[in-house]
């Protein structure tokens, strides 16, 4: 099939959603209506979750509506592009193969004269045997002690997903006696950020893991000095404590100065490579290797969901849809991303990468203005906690922020207390449900201050428990949500062309090559 | 003074704001006409610190239409009613008299007979005298065992601030040798919040801080009674281990199951009780009194500032004023705080709470429903992290963000590494300087998808360093700004019905009282 790649105002699908009347939430949410959209609106994923949009502005027209923009736009087709290997990253003319971390979609692909699944798993392969030799203590450090901390060294896409995943798992995986090695992470250049993190670890038993595709991000170099400072000052050889994780070609690949150095390439960007090495290496180290390998089966399981044509067999796009609908039709400018659930704390911050690196661009693939919104702005915290806290505005702010909620039937650790004859578990789930229903129907009271006009949308995804494969599903879903959004707004989703100006200037600000206002604030801040 | 409570939108103010052409950022900020705004317009703070807002979409005719806001919103006299005790809380027909745990700005307030002021410091003294007995050792476990380890429970602002000034200061307090005693939050209902932390500490040598004014949040005595099995398993006598800080009226307050009560009251809301015994007691345990006493002079300087009827003078009215300016005419409809300093990791979320749970109402303060957008959607990260991160959208996507930066010239923790001929801090400090000339000025370029059309607004606060003193006045500066907006846009910033409905239904979940929508939820979640 031939593959149109149009600005989403060509389509005649788009124009036609326009035209529907919005869905008034408050009222189809009401009485049996509403228990019976709970029951019909709702789409299986992967690992026994589910995908309940019974609270989102949507009916069976609307749906309608979204089914014909998947056709027009093409979104499963160009799905297979992507995974079958073609250049779908336009401006850095690049493969997209995150995917084939964690499965084989399509096609084999071949690139750089290499088969790149093997590739992957040959990388995953060795990183799991290195892992395994740490937890042996076969490797070891030079008083042949064993390793009990790995931390990971790097910024953006190199640190936000692999710790928010960490996060994820940590209880569980102590729970469950997989836990291997404590995590902890620097990515800041502020001084501040690895100096705690070397003061709060025993740095004789702590392997480094230094992240850099590139091997020239200078965060990561400067965090890399620090540690080997902190190193050299303990008396220990910094080569027996790091590892690299960068690409073939980079300056760290071939170095002496690491243990071992596990492979990248220029395929996977930053923000999708928590199943790459780059997650890779620090989960097989803290959780071990079949851990690491359950999670990149839960994505892919998410994965193969996402190849489906019918919408309603296809989560991530079906969220996409819902999510261009908000955001192009109904015009709201950001969502929520509220998961019930401690362990998710820092899941929202990787999604706000995810999402806004990806798709906050103003030009399309051809490098053209569009004259449509594109990206929302994602932001996030865990429940009960943001319900004491901004849930004030999305009830009742003047602007309407659409909502995405993530709630699991049980706890990770299995402790748990019974006031007022239910469980904590029970009263953070009993909150979820309430809040669905609070925002979507909302409750009329004379004093408007304490009235709630509802109409506030909000979708749910359900599993019985976060542990590696619904996190690897959880974390499939959302990339896949946003690749599909992506190609509705007709955007190169996979580079990030905005963060090089401000690197630009920094080093001519270091380089005291400035003037005008650049000179002034450089002068403000004493540099 | 008379003060009139109007609509933002009866103010010929706001309608002469309107009618100015807006100020063509990228263009102003070029060249020797940038580096003199830069010079130019910056207010003082206190504590050496200064708010820079040449990066604003303001000119002197901006400014001049933003002194008029001030002066017909009668913003310094609303200020000056609310400090010297009147009812402004209307909703709850309470006074609002944060500002008097720092110090006394007007009259002497008096209420339910007692002097407030005399009341703040008089709970102060006695968290004070209770920390330095822990601290010597004269209040210990049975054992005779100094507590090592504080532990607050609470929620919502009993944790977002608290949490985030222990994070800003902990480091600070280490270096400087001030630092007592490790501190830990436990706040959500999900149970493995609290038996995660439980795990992670020894619980015979700490020290439980329940926070409740009411004493029925839920969550937290949910928390507490998961806490109270924990020492009781330990075989520890849990009324040995924990102190409360509630209201007076609470069941809380004269119960022996605690070794001493702090005291709240009904006129500070817990998003602005950072500054009470609510963050007292776990910063003056944490850090010694003496260092709690240095932050509540930082921000009753900067509260000093907020006085001043000159808007160039009053830095916290001039954000303020800006801020309304950006949201009701520019129509931008979230702000992101963006912190270069990793100490302040915490700092947006308490941000997020101050301001959304604040203004994020869409009645006014007599119940009647406003015509114009309120609060903003706030979010943020430190930087440089954010750099990496979501910061592609804030440069790059279709919808322009505003941007509040705070930066140091210093580092806390004194340790650092020169690479490529700079200092780790000399490389946050150019960050943050180049970021905002490249959200302001941005860069063409032929090829669009590296073209950066600037006109994106930002300011920044300077200060010399991140402590007890600089944390104090940012603290306040934020409190007051969201104040001053509340007044413009006439709402009850004091209040928070929105968090209502929600825990009403959620209530009836554990009760199973449910129908429709709400019972299928709870089915789903196996309530």
């Amino acid at each position: 099939m031939m593959i149109n790649w149009n600005n989403m105002d060509t389509l005649t699908s788009i124009q036609e959603l326009s035209k529907i009347k919005p869905v008034e939430l408050a009222q189809v949410m009401a009485g049996e209506n509403g228990a019976e959209r709970v029951k019909k609106y709702t789409v299986p994923m992967a690992e026994g979750m589910a995908y309940n949009y019974a609270a989102k502005q949507v009916d069976d027209e609307v749906l309608s509506g979204l089914a014909k923009l998947a056709e027009e736009a093409q979104l499963v087709e160009k799905f297979e592009e992507l995974y079958n290997g073609a250049v779908i990253n336009t401006g850095e003319k690049r493969l997209v193969l995150h995917h084939l971390t964690r499965g084989q979609l399509g096609n084999a692909v071949v690139a750089d004269g290499v088969d790149k699944r093997a590739f992957y798993t040959g990388v995953q392969e060795k990183v799991a045997a290195f892992a395994r030799k740490v937890h042996a203590g076969e490797i070891t450090n030079e008083a042949g002690e064993k390793f009990t901390t790995v931390v990971q060294i790097g910024i953006g896409g190199s640190d936000l997903g692999p710790r928010a995943i960490y996060l994820a798992l940590e209880n569980w995986a102590k729970k469950q006696g997989s836990f291997k090695m404590e995590a902890k992470f620097i990515s800041n250049v502020d001084p501040d950020d690895a100096a705690a993190v070397l003061k709060s670890i025993d740095v004789a038993h702590s392997l480094f893991i230094l992240v850099s595709k590139s091997g020239t991000t200078l965060e990561t170099l400067t965090n890399e000095s620090f540690v080997k400072d902190a190193l050299k000052n303990a008396g220990l050889d910094a080569s027996r404590h790091m590892v690299a994780v960068t690409s073939e070609t980079s300056p760290l690949a071939k170095s002496d100065d690491y243990l071992a150095a596990f492979f990248m390439d220029d395929y996977i960007g930053g923000r999708y490579s928590s199943s790459s090495a780059v997650g890779g290496a620090v989960l097989s180290l803290a959780f071990g290797p079949e851990v690491f390998a359950q999670f990149l089966e839960g994505a892919a399981e998410e994965d193969k969901l996402a190849k489906n044509k019918d919408i309603f067999k296809n989560p991530a796009m079906l969220d996409a849809l819902i999510g261009v609908y908000e955001r192009n039709v109904l015009d709201y400018p950001s969502t929520a991303v509220l998961p019930y659930s401690q362990a998710l704390s820092r899941f929202p911050a990787h999604l706000q990468q995810l999402d806004m690196e990806s798709n906050g661009k103003c030009v399309n693939r051809f490098g053209e203005r569009v004259n449509y919104q594109t990206g929302p702005v994602i932001f996030g915290e865990p429940g009960t906690n943001g319900q004491h806290s901004f849930y004030q505005l999305l009830h009742q702010g003047t602007a309407i922020v659409p909502l995405q909620f993530i709630g699991f039937r049980n706890n990770q650790i299995g402790m748990d207390v019974v006031i007022q004859d239910s469980t904590s578990q029970q009263k953070l789930c009993a909150n979820v449900a309430a809040q669905i229903v609070a925002f979507a129907c909302g409750k009329s009271d004379e004093n408007r201050n304490k009235n709630f006009e509802g109409g506030r949308p909000s979708s749910i995804i359900i599993g019985d428990q976060l542990n590696a494969r619904t996190m690897g599903a959880l974390l499939a879903h959302f990339e896949n949500k946003v690749m599909f959004q992506g190609f509705v707004w007709n955007v190169n989703s996979f580079d990030q062309e905005g963060v090089q100006l401000g690197k630009i200037l920094a080093k001519k600000v270091l380089a005291h090559e400035t003037d005008g206002a650049l000179k002034e604030y450089s002068d403000l801040l004493n540099i």
